[in-house]
């Protein structure tokens, strides 16, 4: 129905505004609040600030959090939340298990990690062991509520509260800072925030890819009935089961995997997401120890990583409350037209009516959560 | 097609930050630029400063522009532009004139006001003059072409050159200034500017009608055939002639007139546009002597004016560069989807089918000009 309108609005966000280029804009030092506000938060666009603003923090300059004996000693006796999976991709979409009800896209869930909170000398040892391939189990230690200044608050002296040019400009503390400590499997798949991101990585390296909110139709939102992994062992070790939520949850979210496990899944995801797999490069970009990634409010983001030569990727981010402006407003509009052909699922290959209500069956869903 | 989707957009738009008062958010003092940025700049929202902002330029503190005899000395000698028109209306749609080719949306051509430069004493003269209701003539001096540097560059001093909390914000200098002296005749019909506007009332009233870009198909955008007023003698006050601009030029304007001169008229424009006339209140302030409007890039807008006790309204506006980013490729792709039954016109009546080509005729259009 609105497939050229659409595809030009992708065209010419990127054009105007955004880059054309795929890559994200560097800086090298930090942006003053009234530079940072307008050419990248008005602009809702994402940019990275080199190590040079966080070289006055203890967890850099000192590199603290790459020191097992320091993280332990001043952790000592602390409770952390550990999210574990079979395959290191939390909140993510898998197959649903045998004998649950079938009737969902693709015959897949939303599949919500195993949290087992442990002493924190502990959670190190298991995200360590639990990097390799041969492991079934993978850790992956992260609480998005806030846990950086809960749980790991005995390390608050080794970084700074909030980013001070990102306060100003945004006129608010962060209302969370969250702690990210994983392995080279732990993977985040596409999701959005309803917040503004100052995502700092402290040691190895975080990958993202990117996509603007324009291209959302790019991702196929669709409802996915909610999972949860569970274990019947009292070891925290012992082996993950997949139930489904009861009663049934539907949860709106992502349903390309850009990066799937074999050549097989990757020809399928191809032949179902071709606006993903044969649409404008996403956005991609490394972000390394010391640097600041922005990630805008409303982007598409999909996280993976590589760690550290001690085998883990430590990671802090500030989320500041966005502004439901005009834009945010203009984004639900979009939501809400239907993009034709934008799926292969046979209830929605036939679409020469002008029934919205027929097609757009996604206007009211958001692919958020709080990740 | 996506009736309910746009509807949705209005009220989303002026519910999360817009307002829903109709009203204009007036402020005391000054803003920061930050604040200015934050708040107005990058969420999209006009507001009105009050007088505190300007009490430091002579223009408005010491009243020198409600004076004829301080405005004659300065500009003696100097030449001015002033628009000339039957009705006070520059740039509006009006009946084409008998004998032309009637090929056009109600009948209607938009019209350009005769320009003519003449002394400024003389100027001032004919203002005051056609502000008579029996004048067949009004006349409204200004030029949207930088015309208060050039033209009125004698008053510079009266005046700051640029908004210095706007500058910073915006991180330009204004890339326009302009100066308008109106009787209470003058009025510029709907339309929007791809700037964004400070607008200083110095003495007089400004009037506006406001609709946030959300809106846009409210005002009916139509492209209409370019017409001239001309005269044929060489008096300043001749008679006014209507003349089609040859070869044909089509012009993207808003057809809606928000106060037509009769009742008749007025019950047509109800039935034509009922988009305008039964949606949301615009949005509506009025502008005193000293006081600054932010008119933010993008907006609809409609101005009239009440004459000070000296019979004029004189304005100055400070154009700056507007950023064309991802709010700018939303509101291009709004434009380009189509409202069902948003025009009473009869070829687009009929909607019932996808094709979209069919029916966004006007999805290119820009209803804009420098005004």
């Amino acid at each position: 129905m609105a497939e050229g309108q659409v595809r030009d609005l992708w065209k010419e966000a990127r054009e105007l505004g955004l880059g054309i280029s795929g890559e994200v804009e560097r800086l090298e030092s930090p942006p003053s609040p009234l530079v940072f506000l307008r050419d990248f938060v008005a602009a809702n666009k994402p940019c990275i600030i080199s190590r040079a603003a966080t070289l006055h923090w203890p967890a850099v300059a000192r590199s603290l959090w790459s020191d097992d004996s320091y993280l332990c000693q001043a952790l000592d006796g602390c409770d952390v939340s550990v999210h574990l999976t079979p395959h290191g991709r939390a909140d993510s979409l898998v197959p649903i298990p045998p004998g649950a009800p079938g009737d969902a896209p693709r015959g897949l869930c939303f599949a919500s990690a195993f949290v087992r909170t442990m002493e924190f000398q502990e959670a190190l040892r298991i995200i360590y062991s639990t990097g390799s391939p041969s492991s079934p189990v993978v850790a992956y230690a992260q609480q998005q509520n806030d846990c950086f200044r809960a749980e790991y608050s005995a390390l608050s002296a080794d970084v700074e509260p909030h980013i001070p040019w990102a306060t100003e400009a945004l006129g608010c503390l962060p209302e969370a800072v969250n702690l990210w400590i994983g392995n080279g499997r732990s993977e985040t798949s596409f999701h959005k925030d309803h917040y503004e991101n100052l995502y700092v990585v402290v040691t190895g390296e975080k990958h993202f890819l990117l996509l603007p909110p324009t291209e959302v139709h790019r991702l196929y939102v669709r409802s996915y009935p909610a999972a949860q992994y569970v274990t019947s062992s009292s070891s925290e070790m012992g082996e993950l089961k997949l139930e489904m939520v009861e009663p049934k949850i539907l949860v709106p979210w992502c349903s390309v995997d850009p990066y799937p496990p074999s050549p097989e899944v990757m020809a399928d995801q191809r032949t179902s997401f071709p606006l993903y797999f044969n649409g404008p490069k996403p956005f991609q970009c490394t972000v390394k120890a010391g640097e600041i990634l922005y990630l805008p409010s409303m982007w598409l983001h999909h996280v993976s990583q590589t760690p550290d030569s001690n085998g883990r990727t430590i990671a802090i981010n500030y989320w500041y409350d966005m502004v439901f402006d005009i834009k945010y407003a203009y984004f639900n509009f979009l939501q809400s037209i239907s993009f034709s052909h934008c799926t292969n699922e046979p209830s929605r290959m036939i679409c020469n009516s002008c029934d919205v209500s027929d097609l757009s069956g996604d206007s009211e869903l958001e692919s958020t959560r709080k990740g």
